[in-house]
């Protein structure tokens, strides 16, 4: 990222080689660690960190200010809330993990951040059943197949779906205990599944922290672009965990975790109230439908 | 640092695109920040946190287990224990801070470490007085001039001296508001200074928690080298923060902290029982005595 970042000024051989010396030392220190991956971890967080004090020569001052915004993360985090899960969502190192651990293979559907809203044990529903349970929001028809990256059908893949309400909240985010807008249902032989759900739509990260703090202070929005969450899992390939997101979404380009991929942004079709439903549910005003065909990689990939 | 560092495997052309285009994205999240300084911050922090991430292909379970790494940090932070601070002094990053803002001038001393023990408003002496106010230790005299980097004596410079005593430990780590191996004097007009203190003895850092947890399971001490602080400050030139250190001592080479520099290592001469003190005073047992010259750099440098 040279292009990026520049040392902010020139300095003297006499103190490179000083800086350079007191790297050198770091990372001898671990030269006793008996596990290779943890060595391997521990002198890539000392060259990366120390590449970026002396990149950015950081000053005594902003190294007080960074001790003291990780120590507000920190007295934030508890049970409930996660700040520095919202720190590495915000800075792209969540996104950039899925990335790594789910490479590129073939035509398979891109991953994309997990979040900390799924919850295990959702409600089964059948092939065309409603997971929103009494969730606020405009019904939406979500249709499509499960395949393998040659094409096959993959059957008895189990899908799990869980979204926001119209809110902006999750059902796990209110007081009430309530189960709603999430469920799981498995793909018919021939990889086919259907589904009734809400209508996504955008919403904000916590933003009352120390990370909101930060992303005000840098000019971010913390909104997400409307999304629906999907895991698929079948035997011998790996699992599945992805967005799909709705096109025109104004906060598509400014996701504050970063998640949108282009392939992964589908056609919300708003059908005007009284349009019939693929499965003759009567609804009353407007529903919408998409359709999202889903190629899992093999397991071993 | 790609000698030490090397990723794990090749990757595709393709998952490379994929990788490289959200750093990219993360990058232009910042854009719109107003502060240019703040901007440089930001950039860096990202550029080098995804170099990291891809330079050692990071996999989930290890970001989970750097978030419950984080998490612990920031639970164990209060008024009284900065684990954040322990963190980055651990990490050489503190030290790296040091080095980046007082670039080698000269023969100006070398600076260290601040450590979190140093306290405002400690005890006056005078010339040749004693700053261990009844700490537990072997009394040790020091003494030497405050120079600037032409040879010339700095009268009046402002002498902040602390240590640990005997037990290993400061007086604000005891409960009983004490205030004991810790005090300031002045330079003479010829530059000179001296005082009694105690022979400095080596100690561990704070390892009940994380940090602690991290430098065991990386084959790591939490011991430092015995040492003496200085804080030394004249007007016209810059505040130099320091330390001395014992020749000799078996952690010289394995500072916790990193804080050991070459040129600060001094000899601190055992004087049997009974060897007259420069200043008459009577001993009961042996007593050191090292000599310490101070050349401070301009203030502008």
């Amino acid at each position: 990222m040279s292009e990026t970042v520049k040392r902010t000024k020139d300095i003297s051989a006499e103190q490179a080689a000083r800086e350079d010396d007191l790297v050198a030392r770091v990372l001898a220190s671990f030269d006793g660690c008996s596990d290779p991956r943890r060595l391997e971890l521990m002198r890539g967080v000392v060259a990366h960190l120390h590449a970026f004090l002396r990149d950015v020569r950081l000053t005594e001052d902003e190294w007080g200010a960074a001790i003291a915004f990780l120590t507000a993360v920190g007295h934030l985090t508890d049970e409930r809330r996660q700040e520095f899960i919202l720190l590495s969502d915000t800075l792209g190192a969540s996104m950039q993990t899925i990335a790594i651990n789910n490479e590129a293979y073939g035509s398979a559907t891109e991953a994309t951040v997990f979040g900390p809203f799924f919850v295990d044990g959702s409600p089964e529903v059948s092939s065309g059943g409603d997971i929103a349970f009494g969730a606020a929001g405009e019904p939406c028809w979500v249709e499509g197949s499960v395949y393998d990256t040659d094409g096959k059908p993959v059957g008895d893949a189990l899908i799990e779906v869980w979204e926001a309400d119209d809110d902006g909240l999750y059902d796990v985010q209110y007081t009430d205990h309530r189960t709603a807008a999430r469920g799981h249902l498995l793909s018919g032989a021939d990889g086919a599944y259907r589904f009734w759900a809400i209508t996504p739509t955008p919403y904000s990260i916590p933003h009352d922290g120390p990370v909101g703090k930060m992303l005000a202070a840098t000019g971010r929005s913390p909104m997400r672009p409307a999304h629906l969450h999907f895991m698929v899992q079948a035997t011998g390939y790996r699992t599945l965990v992805t967005h799909i997101f709705v096109r025109g979404d104004e906060f598509l380009a400014s996701d504050a975790v970063f998640g949108v991929k282009d392939s992964l942004v589908r056609d919300f079709d708003r059908q005007p109230a009284g349009t019939p439903t693929p499965d003759g549910r009567v609804v009353d005003g407007t529903w919408s439908k998409t359709t999202f065909d889903i190629v899992l990689a093999p397991e071993q990939s």
